[in-house]
């Protein structure tokens, strides 16, 4: 029987923790991945009696965490973050990175620049030659999000509004998600330049040059790549 | 007797109403000077009977125009927007600007970039050879705040909290804003184009090539300058 897909992400997940020690602050980050590896973590911390803080980019993160006793703490009540380890949505063979897919990736971007180090875990279906084919998610500001939507449609960017049951998705921060339908993009840095400068995005989901080492969970065991 | 800053703001913006004609979408901005501006619209809307529809920056222009009877609909509820008039706080002499020391300047650019035109209404004192010495202000995410904070400290850019009664004054989009006290700004646009980089701010209050007209309250009477 061929390893499934969520077997391959907890396999990521569990291969991180190892890299987690006591008396570290941990970024701790959103998605189906990090839910594995915050459960390892849970069970790390309970059974080595570890001294750990975890600094979560969401919500649901940080109600996992709470719940399995791991200590947590705002982005803004710690002096500094050791590692943050989280998922990603696509990571091309540069190491660039596609995140939000999840609707977290403001506060992931900003618990990402505030840590030492940045680790991904992925199964291999995340790992591209070139980034794209998932879509690219921006947050956006409900006010103007419209006039934003066809600014985004006249440059040929194929967005499309995040809903569910007919409602906006809201972020942590109450705003909107668009998802750019980009199916490949050639320039990542130019992109994420274009779309740094357009207002009402606050922003978008291209996270480049920032992660430090990706674990790739694949049917023959996980794999650690040092990416820079 | 001088003629009081009040009278020159008001100067302006009673010349600023000759502008807005019969049938036509326009934007109202923000502060001090539009409030008068917006009081002679509400008056001229009345004597003449004309048919305007209003897109306000804030809750607070919103309020006013309802009161004196100018229809008023969202950024998104309209198809296009012929001409935005908004005050600002300090004007160059390449007709760059800085906005926001009345904490609306997002919602204002957003009107701004959806206008056919944009028309600024001052009193002389906002006119300056240099940008800077008014502090400029950030509009950024309340998450990771103090650690962005930090950031700009370190890069030398005297950031400092705006604050009300020992809180955070918050925007109509509910986040906190930052003023940079520069005192002088050498390249705006290479400052812009850093700022539109960093992670955590929604918007800065550079307004660069946005205006077309101008309008200056000097007690000599009212001067239209053309920007662009």
């Amino acid at each position: 029987m061929p390893t499934s897909q969520d077997q391959l992400k907890k396999m990521a997940g569990e291969r991180a923790v190892e890299f987690i020690h006591n008396n570290m602050v941990v970024g701790l980050g959103t998605g189906s991945t990090v839910k594995f590896m915050v459960d390892a973590l849970g069970k790390k911390v309970k059974d080595e009696g570890l001294t750990i803080v975890g600094v979560p980019t969401s919500e649901r993160t940080r109600l996992q965490a709470n719940r399995l006793g791991i200590t947590t703490k705002g982005v803004d009540e710690v002096d500094h973050i050791d590692l943050t380890v989280d998922g990603a949505d696509q990571i091309d063979k540069r190491f660039q990175g596609i995140k939000g897919g999840g609707g977290a990736h403001l506060w992931e971007k900003i618990v990402a620049i505030n840590s030492d180090k940045n680790m991904w875990i992925v199964d291999e279906s995340k790992m591209t030659d070139q980034l794209g084919s998932f879509p690219l998610p921006l947050e956006v500001i409900p006010y103007g999000s419209k006039q934003l939507f066809k600014r985004l449609s006249n440059k040929g960017l194929n967005p499309k509004f995040r809903m569910k049951d007919g409602q906006h998705v809201l972020t942590d921060s109450k705003n909107y998600i668009i998802d750019l339908y980009l199916h490949q993009i050639d320039d990542p840095e130019k992109l994420a330049s274009e779309l740094d400068h357009m207002t009402g995005i606050v922003e978008h989901g291209l996270f480049l040059n920032i992660v430090n080492t990706v674990i790739v969970g694949y049917e023959s065991g996980p794999k650690i790549l040092h990416a820079r």
